[in-house]
């Protein structure tokens, strides 16, 4: 069903209030999640569907637990993923600003960030360098076994230039975790070797993957090895849980910012940056390949086409549900 | 043939000598050629096969071309790309250990920096975690084309904990540049679906191969993403070359390396990477599979062994090679 931005914004916004949040909070969700929704990823307004999203009522003021001139550890304090990822950003931001570098991480949040390339981007257009990174539950095995040992541990790189940043964001898994609750709500079937059965049998039943593992991405050591690090980022590193170890509601995030300045001039790098997009897209194509991306190029095309239309494309069953969701709120 | 790690080392130090390179280069050099033969890859000795090593002529001093507290840029001003990478892991440490957080860029150098994981072990073994990416030439393809257009562009990452640090360290294309040259040598064919001939079509001939271009490592565009990432971190952020572009003698490396006291206690850090690891080794295996390792570990046991029996495994024909390299320099 085609359905206005305006009326879609209102509509997520309207459930995000119902889940307990306040105003700023429910901005920044909006926010996070109509990027995804715009980009057509499935990081969007699925998120809102079922009790995952609801504000912790226990959740108290996201605190500063550690900090330098180069760094922070934000205790996030049981609140939402997003609203943490956003100010772990804006602080890893602002230290590059004072000193060229910044991490951030965070610890104790359990709900989703939302697609991590929106925070990737925002650092991006402030002329920075971006690398953001964030751990979740055990759902992806590594290379040789069939035992869930890392989230799905995406990473996001996003880079400046003379025209719309390179956002590269992607999971270390195979598939993502809402893929499959998407594929089993749907009653479809997944693709072949992205996901095992609990016995350690490749499945193509969503359901049965639910209880088994993903695959890394690449179904192999490298995307194995990527992921581990990811673990290590988002949890030894940020005092979070990680590998089955600590409290499962203990999840890590970090954000590293640094300016290219540290190395070269910021003007002549954004140059050349877009000289290396250009060439790029115009490499030579294979056979059924029309167009040649750069990360995060597609994604905002189709962003901004829908922008520009005022109206986006959201599959029936799910706009009916965000409807439901915010009819029984109220 | 077994070869006495003394005699081959003795060896392998002749020939670097003969090519030009004065004794602390030398030093170098030999160490981090061993580092990667021991483990078994193909960035060892395979590399003083042929005049690719030579010490350049015109090379000068290595230059501080910029720098802040945090940073460095380093002119390589053409000497060999590990002495060069040398000098700027150290910088970074350096700066590391005053602040917290380092990062070193190189320019104009061209030759290689073998096993980069080499340098990301060493700052690992500091109590820091290391990234290190390094430039080259373009032979491989992004994804939806066949022109080559980033170099193999290698990751590494180093991470400690109680023992042996984690050390990933992966090309991002399918296969590296030498395994080509040494199939082509070996007259062996290569795998399927790691590289394109020139004209578009897969191949498993490496003559043609060379001409072509090889495949990001999982053959899509997440690995055509990483790769992207790191042409931007070693060719605009540290004044070198980059698809294609500036001249094809100015390969760029980068280091980047932090403490983890910026954001937790570092004897905790350790200890719960050592549990992770732990946690990891230890998940139930898929059939066929007797050991699952960690990044860097299966090349720890190879080279802990060879040392251990003080002789190593080195294929016949590269031995003689090696030998004739050494006579020619008398």
């Amino acid at each position: 069903v085609k359905v206005a931005i305006t009326e879609l914004k209102h509509l997520v916004r309207r459930v995000i209030q119902g889940l307990g949040y306040d105003e700023p909070e429910t901005e920044i969700i909006v926010d996070v999640l109509l990027y995804a929704q715009l980009r057509g990823t499935n990081q969007g307004i699925v998120k809102l569907i079922g009790q995952g999203m609801s504000k912790d009522p226990i959740a108290g003021e996201i605190e500063l637990a550690r900090e330098t001139k180069l760094s922070a550890l934000l205790n996030g304090n049981r609140n939402a993923g997003m609203v943490v990822m956003k100010r772990a950003m804006e602080l890893a931001i602002q230290r590059t600003r004072n000193n060229g570098f910044g991490i951030v991480g965070t610890y104790n949040t359990s709900t989703s960030t939302g697609a991590i390339g929106y925070y990737a981007r925002k650092v991006a257009e402030e002329g920075f360098i971006g690398l953001v990174f964030a751990g979740s539950s055990p759902t992806v095995c590594t290379y040789g076994s069939y035992e869930p040992i890392f989230g799905t541990n995406p990473i996001a790189v996003g880079i400046p230039n003379l025209g719309d940043p390179i956002v590269l964001d992607m999971a270390t898994s195979a598939m993502a975790w809402y893929g499959l609750v998407e594929a089993k709500a749907a009653a479809k079937q997944i693709p072949h070797n992205v996901a095992y059965d609990k016995n350690g049998q490749l499945t193509k039943d969503p359901a049965q993957a639910l209880e088994g593992a993903l695959l890394p991405f690449d179904q192999s050591y490298k995307g194995a090895g990527l992921a581990l690090i990811v673990e290590v980022l988002t949890g030894p590193l940020v005092a979070a849980s990680f590998a089955n170890l600590g409290d499962s509601r203990n999840w890590g995030n970090l954000v590293i910012v640094f300016d290219p300045e540290l190395l070269v001039d910021k003007d002549l790098f954004k140059k050349q940056v877009s000289d290396l997009i250009r060439q790029v897209s115009n490499c030579k194509r294979v056979p059924g390949i029309t167009e040649i991306y750069v990360p995060g190029q597609r994604g905002d095309n189709v962003a901004q086409e829908a922008i520009r239309a005022g109206e986006i494309e959201i599959e029936d069953n799910l706009y009916a549900e965000l409807q439901r969701e915010a009819e029984s709120i109220g």
